[in-house]
C-alpha cells in the first residue's frame, strides 16, 4: 500500500500519520456503494435533505479549531483567513439548505393542454452519483465538504470526493466529521466517501456509476479530466474551473477621479490568499500617462512575500513569472512574491502568453493609448471568470462598447470594485467561457450550483400520487 | 464544386435541380458572418426578438404548398403528415416568441447583501453562433427552421444550420423562406446561414466562431460529432439528441382490464412515421401467458409497408432487423417493412442487442414471469428519451418499485398513453441519459430547450443604466 503525507507549508516538513492511497479497486466500490445510496437519498423528504446540509455544517463547527489548526499547517494561509473559509463552508450548507426548503427548489412546472391531451409534471431529479474533485487553494470552502459536495448533496446526489494532495490530513478531518454527521443524520450509507491519490482521481472519472464530475483547479489537470469524462463509452458531463486572468479596466476618467483607492484596492485584490484565487486581477489596463504603473510598483512593494500553498504551486509560479518575465517589463519582483509587470496594449496584442494565467501574486499591466486600443485589446482576451470596469458617469458611451465584448468572454462583471470576495448567494455565477470553465453555462458558486446536478424529468398524465415523494409535496 | 442531388423517395430517383457543396471556406465565411451579427442581434429589444421568430413563421406559411410538395417527394412522409409538420415548426417559433416576451425569460434576479456590500444582477444572455445539424425524420420541424433554430435564434443567437442530406430541396426552400423573412424584419446580416455536404458539417464543428452545437440523428453520427466539440482546443457543449428504444411496460392488471386498447395503441404508436421517430416503442414488456404477442402480431402485420425517408435508412433499418433477428423470434417479419421479434425477460438480460435502437417500425416484445423479472430487465436498460407505464390503480407497490429505476434513465414517464407525439410546451423533456442524448440535463423540444444556448451573465454593482438594453427592460 502507497501512502501520502501531509507537507508543513512553511517548513517543508513531513507531517505524520501518512495516509493511505486509495486503490482502483476501493474507488470501484465506493461508487458502487454511492450509486446503490442513490435511490434512497432521492426518495429522502426535501426537509430531511435540508438536514443533511445542516448537520454537516454542525459537524464541521463541532471540530473548527482542530480543522483550522491542520489546514493551516498544510496550506499556510494563516488562522484569521481559514477562520473566515470555515465560516463560508458552513455557510453554504446552510444557504442550501434553504434553497432546497424553497417550493420552487425542483422548478416544478405543471401544464394542462387542450381537451383531450395529456397533462405535464415537469421537476428537477438527482443525476445520481457525483465525483467532486477539491482545489488546492481553499482547503475548506472548495474541498472535501466545500461547495461542489454541498452543491451535490444539495441535489440529492452522493458524492464521491477526490481529496487535494496538498492537504491529506486535513481532508482526512473534514472526512470523519463528514461522514459521522451524515450517519447519525440517517443519509444512506454510501452518500459520502473520500479517495486519495492520483490513480484513485483517475479510476474516479471513467467509473460507471459517475454521473456527474466537478473540478476546481488547473488547466492541465482539469483539461484531461474533461477529455477522460468526454470520451467515456457513455460520456458525462464534468463541470471544471479552470482559473482566469480577470482582466481590470481603468478608464482615463477614473484613473484621475480615484487614483489613490485604485491602486490600494488593485494591491489588496492582487495579494489575497497571496494571489491565489481564480479570481485574482492578473490584467489591469491602465490609460498610459497618467503615472498610475509608479504608485501601484511602489504600493505592492511593499507587500512582503509569503509562503505559497505547496511545493507545485511554488514551482508553477516561478515558470509563469519567467514566461512573464521573457514578455513584459519587470516593475516589481520580489523573490517568489509579488510580481508586477508592464506591456503597451499594442505589445499585448502580439503577445498571447501575457494572457494566460499565472497563479500567484503576478499581474500584467497594460498601458493603453485611446479607447481604440482598449477595445482591440478587449476583443482578443481569453474567457475569464470575471471582468472590471473602472469607469466614471461620463464614461457612458466607453461602456456601452466595451460591455458587448466582455459579457461575451466573462461570466461576472464587476462595477468600480474588484472581482475576489466571490458573494455565495442566490446571484452569483463564478463560471465564463473556456479556459475559465469547461462549461460556461454553470456556475461552481452559489445557490445555482446545484443545477450542475440536476435532470429534468417530465411525468406525462401521471397520477399526483403515484408521483416521487419529492415532487409531492 | 461537388453537388448534392435530391432524391425522390418512392421513386429513388434524382430530383433538379443539384445543390452546391459548401466548402469550408465558405463555411468559416458564413461562421464569421455570425459571429459579426451576434453583437447586434443580441442587443435588438427582446419584443423585436420575438418579431424575428414570427416573422420566420410567416414566411413558411406563406410557401407551405411547395415546402409541403417538396417534403413530400424527398421523404414520401405524405401531404397530411407534412402538413401537420408544417404547422407544428411555425407553432414552436410562435410559441418562443411568446416565451422571448415572457417578463420572466431572462430569468433576471436582483439580489442585495447586507450593507456594504455589492449589489447582484443575474441574467441569460446568448452564447453566440450556434450550429444545428438538421434531422432527418422531420424535414421541417426539426430540420432547417426546426426546433433548435428556433431555440437558439429565441435565445439570441446566430446560427449557421447544416442541412440533412435526405432534402436538399425542401432545405433550400426553407432557407430562402427564412433569410428573406429575417432580412425583411431587421435581422443583423450573418443572423442565419445553411451549409450543404459532409465536409460542411466537419467544418462547421470546429470553426472557432461556434459557441454551441445541437443535432438530432443517429448514435453514430452524433458520437462523432460530440467528440470533435469536446476535442477541440476550447471545447463547446454539443447537445446531441441520439434516439432511444422507448421501453413500454404493460402489468399484469393492464393487460388484463386494457387489452384491446393496449394492442390497437401500440401498433399505431410503432408506425407513425413509419416507425421513425425518436420516441417510438422499441421495447414492450408483457406479461407472460396472456396472449398479448398474438394479439400484437395479429394487428401489426395488418399494417402496409411504406417507404422509409430515404436509402441510407432502409439500410440502417435492415441491418437492425437482421441484428435482432438473431436475438429474437420474429413474429412479424414484412420485408423492408413492419417487424415483430419475441423474447422472455430472462434470454432480454443476456442479449444487450435487443436494446439498441432499430430505426424504422421494429419493436421487440419481452414477456415476464413476475415483478422481480420485470424489475431486473427494468434496471439494465440502457437510457431512453421515454419510460412508458400501462398500469391500474392496484399496481401503485410496482410503480413504487419501478419509478426510482425509470427516472434515472429517462427523461419522460408517461402513464398509460404512448410515448410517440411529443407536446412543444413549457414542460416538455425530450431528453435522456446516454446513449438517448449527449446531455441528459437539456431538452430539444420545447420552451426549455433554449437554455441550451444562453449562459448567465452577473453584473455585479452595475448601474443600471449602463445594463445591456435587454436586461434593463
Amino acid at each position: 500500500m502507497t501512502h501520502l503525507y501531509g507537507i508543513d507549508a512553511r517548513s517543508g516538513e513531513r507531517l505524520e500519520p501518512p495516509v493511505p492511497e486509495t486503490t482502483p479497486a476501493e474507488v470501484a466500490e465506493r461508487c458502487a456503494a454511492a450509486d446503490r445510496a442513490a435511490p434512497a437519498l432521492a426518495a429522502l423528504p426535501l426537509g430531511t435533505r435540508a438536514r443533511l446540509l445542516e448537520a454537516v455544517a454542525a459537524g464541521l463547527d463541532a471540530v473548527a479549531d482542530e480543522l483550522i489548526g491542520s489546514a493551516d499547517t498544510e496550506t499556510a494561509l494563516g488562522r484569521p483567513t481559514l477562520e473566515a473559509e470555515l465560516a463560508r463552508t458552513t455557510n453554504q450548507l446552510r444557504l442550501l439548505a434553504e434553497e432546497v426548503r424553497r417550493p420552487d427548489f425542483l422548478s416544478g412546472r405543471t401544464e394542462q393542454g387542450p381537451d383531450g391531451t395529456p397533462s405535464f409534471h415537469r421537476a428537477l431529479l438527482p443525476i445520481g452519483p457525483v465525483a467532486v474533485y477539491a482545489a488546492s487553494n481553499f482547503p475548506l470552502a472548495l474541498a472535501v465538504a466545500g461547495s461542489d459536495t454541498a452543491a451535490a448533496l444539495a441535489a440529492g446526489c452522493p458524492v464521491v470526493v477526490k481529496a487535494h494532495p496538498g492537504h491529506p490530513l486535513t481532508s482526512r478531518l473534514v472526512d470523519e466529521a463528514v461522514t459521522g454527521a451524515l450517519r447519525e443524520a440517517g443519509a444512506p450509507d454510501g452518500t459520502f466517501s473520500v479517495v486519495h491519490g492520483m490513480a484513485a482521481g483517475q479510476a474516479l472519472i471513467t467509473d460507471p456509476h459517475i454521473r456527474a464530475a466537478s473540478f476546481t483547479g488547473s488547466q492541465a489537470g482539469g483539461r484531461a479530466l474533461f477529455d477522460a469524462a468526454a470520451s467515456r463509452p457513455d460520456p458525462i458531463p464534468f463541470y471544471g474551473e479552470l482559473g482566469s486572468v480577470n482582466p481590470v479596466f481603468i478608464s482615463r476618467a477614473a484613473a484621475s477621479a480615484r487614483r489613490a483607492e485604485i491602486v490600494s484596492g488593485f494591491v489588496t485584490a492582487a495579494t489575497r490568499y497571496v494571489g491565489q484565487l481564480c479570481t485574482n486581477p492578473g490584467l489591469l489596463f491602465l490609460p498610459a500617462g497618467h503615472g498610475l504603473e509608479e504608485a501601484l510598483a511602489a504600493e505592492l512593494s511593499e507587500v512582503p512575500a509569503a509562503p505559497l500553498l505547496n511545493r507545485r504551486i511554488l514551482e508553477g509560479f516561478r515558470q509563469g513569472v519567467q514566461r512573464l518575465t521573457g514578455a513584459a517589463d519587470p516593475l516589481v519582483a520580489v523573490t517568489d512574491g509579488p510580481h508586477l509587470f508592464r506591456t503597451t496594449s499594442r505589445d499585448f496584442l502580439e503577445r498571447p502568453e501575457l494572457s494566460e494565467e499565472c497563479f500567484g501574486p503576478a499581474s500584467v499591466l497594460v498601458t493603453y493609448e485611446d479607447e481604440a486600443e482598449l477595445l482591440a485589446a478587449a476583443a482578443q482576451l481569453p474567457g475569464s471568470l470575471t471582468a472590471t470596469l473602472h469607469a466614471e458617469p461620463s464614461d457612458a458611451a466607453l461602456v456601452g462598447r466595451l460591455l458587448p465584448v466582455l459579457t461575451r468572454k466573462v461570466g461576472r462583471v464587476v462595477w468600480n470594485g474588484w472581482p475576489t470576495g466571490v458573494a455565495v448567494n442566490r446571484t452569483m455565477h463564478h463560471g465564463g467561457p473556456w479556459p475559465a470553465t469547461t462549461s460556461a453555462a454553470h456556475t461552481s458558486i452559489g445557490t445555482e450550483s446545484v443545477r450542475r446536478f440536476q435532470v429534468p424529468v417530465t411525468f406525462q398524465d401521471f397520477p399526483g400520487e403515484l408521483l416521487p415523494a419529492a415532487l409531492r409535496a
